[in-house]
């Protein structure tokens, strides 16, 4: 899967059973040793003063380890491990193609994440928007939020959001409406899936686009891990719209985190008369969000001038760079009318798997769209 | 009345008959002579250059002469100018204690104002905001501007409006709905009054407010006249605010005044899927306009920081800078109940007139209010 070795890749996977998203003393441990010494250091009795390099002095250290060490219990066996990735989740780590080096940008980086779905996540997220916002959505919301999310996603653009009910779930469902790519940041494992009412939502999403996570697969949400899974959707995208969000809604706190990461934050305006779009307005009047009403408002946004290929729909990957088995089955994927993705295994010459795999890429990289039919080219697509 | 001599104020007079609102040719003739100099100059048969000062070099005078020696014979006789006097008009001039020096901002001041109320215009838009925006407004859109009129009035700011249909009606009559005062800006003369439908409201305004116009009292709006109207609503105004317009309403042409003016620009958001919140939006997104949902928002912006007493609501003019005769009516006015006219121009000493007016410079200088007993001080006003 890529160049991080299954040692690490198991240490990093036993640490997200280990440690809360976000924490902090993990973060600063991480930049000066790796994750098996860490886990080798928890899972010892001695003081971790003694048993961590000299040069790491991660304040705090100690009462972490208490807690770390408290968890101890929930590190599930390797053989449950492999049960997950078989039911179809993932791990990606940073150093891995999959990983969105974006998220290097943040203070508190996820030591790893779990993913479940047809889509590379980094190709995914290259060309990607948040679009987040109020569960308590008003028609009006609801309304403008899938309209943008189908506008984006038609132009080749994932659009990015948290699963929770109202204005995410707009968002998502009109990125999939268009046969768009979107990808779902959960603050709950994958396997628990929270809110439980989107458990055919989340399978639609998994199916084209990619479902995300930090928590291990069977976690149950937190409170604060609702604000704390924000900085991982502000980070993978270029730039975050609220579309709909009350005064103190949690969907602030992830402008906030575009806002620290200079990444356009933006807010659709609505009714002053509505308690749901109040929280807009003050983004706008006094953060100095851009007030945006349409695709091409947040385009403007978030597509720097000189990428022209953004701005007219062109793919994020040019065709020529693609590998030579993604290259083969965009050979075989029609401009017109459509195939399925059976049909385009045997005649791209590869495993049913590995063609659903290069369709989900090849859809987040802009070069071909889902249809009735099955897929088919992207218009705007550069012709193989 | 004032300062300025009567063969000036009738020069002047004439000179709203003989020329259009706005006439750049006239704003650079009063520039370098007096208005008599230039109606004799007008009324000779002889070439402007040779009867105008020698430094008077103005551009295409030979043009706006010949425009205006056309209409001599629309100058109605000093008989018909006292008779409008008598029915409730009265004229102002540059230099008089009324006039609203604020207006000499403008490239082209107008020459004179015609107007009809009780209040003092200069008093009045001392602290003075414009709502200004579409004749087509939404349900929403007349709501949102009757609210922000009547919080606007009830802090003691002059709400002025251009007198249409639809929002600016909404402007005028959500001040007067708390007793406040308000100012109409018409684009025709006041006694043609357009819209005629608005005959009833145009009395209501001029009963506690002032209706305002550069045009001769008979005349009917131009289509460009509207246009040009709109540069005197915005240079009365501290600010102006647009609450609703579609994108090429007229309204945007006084928020462009207000920019040119260096006074602050504001716009109140809506319905992204409402045509007629698409100017506003517009105004927000690329002029830099300000997002105001509230009264209060507006104030913030027009409200300097060191005016503590404009933003608790304290009198414009403080009540030891009155003049004896309006501090004597301040001094009958009683703190709850209310007195009417009469009452208190029998205690005052004075006359009804005199009461009426004083009443009317009082309440625009934040005093007093209007209440069903008559007029009573307003809360927040200091006591005399």
């Amino acid at each position: 899967m890529g160049a991080v070795a299954a040692p690490e890749r198991l240490a990093r996977a036993v640490l997200s059973f280990l440690t809360e998203p976000g924490d902090p003393a993990l973060g600063a441990l991480l930049r000066c040793c790796g994750p098996e010494e860490i886990v080798a250091a928890v899972s010892s009795d001695s003081d971790p003063n003694s048993v961590l390099p000299a040069d790491c002095a991660v304040p705090g250290v100690s009462r972490a380890f208490q807690r770390w060490r408290a968890r101890l219990g929930q590190v599930p066996s390797p053989a449950r491990l492999s049960a997950w990735e078989r039911g179809g989740l993932r791990l990606v780590c940073p150093g891995e193609p999959e990983w969105p080096t974006q998220l290097d940008d943040l203070d508190s980086s996820p030591a790893v994440l779990w993913l479940r779905g047809t889509t590379d996540l980094r190709y995914a997220c290259l060309r990607s928007v948040s679009l987040v916002g109020a569960r308590a959505a008003t028609a009006y919301g609801s309304h403008v939020c899938t309209e943008l999310a189908a506008g984006l996603a038609d132009r080749g653009y994932t659009v990015i959001s948290g699963g929770a009910y109202g204005i995410d779930a707009c968002a998502h469902r009109g990125a999939l409406a268009v046969g768009g790519s979107t990808v779902g940041v959960l603050a709950s494992g994958l396997t628990f899936g929270y809110p439980k009412g989107h458990y055919e939502l989340f399978g639609a999403i998994a199916e084209t686009g990619v479902m995300v996570s930090e928590c291990p697969p069977d976690q149950a949400p937190t409170r604060p891990g609702f604000l704390i899974r924000n900085r991982v959707i502000a980070a993978l995208s270029r730039g975050t719209v609220v579309v709909e969000a009350a005064l103190r809604s949690g969907a602030l706190s992830t402008a906030r985190h575009a806002r620290e990461l200079n990444r356009p934050v933006m807010a659709v305006p609505g009714p002053v008369t509505s308690d749901q779009s109040a929280g807009c307005h003050q983004l706008i009047r006094e953060w100095g969000a851009t007030c945006v009403t349409s695709a091409r408002d947040v385009l403007e946004m978030i597509a720097p001038l000189g990428e022209e290929g953004a701005r007219s729909g062109e793919p994020a990957v040019p065709a020529d760079d693609l590998d030579p088995v993604t290259a083969a089955v965009l050979g075989v994927v029609p401009l017109r009318g459509g195939r399925g993705p059976a049909t385009v295994a045997t005649l791209a010459g590869v495993d049913l798997d590995t063609a659903l795999r290069c369709l989900g890429l090849l859809a987040a990289a802009g070069h071909v769209v889902r249809c009735d039919q099955g897929w088919r080219r992207r218009r705007g697509a550069d012709p193989a």
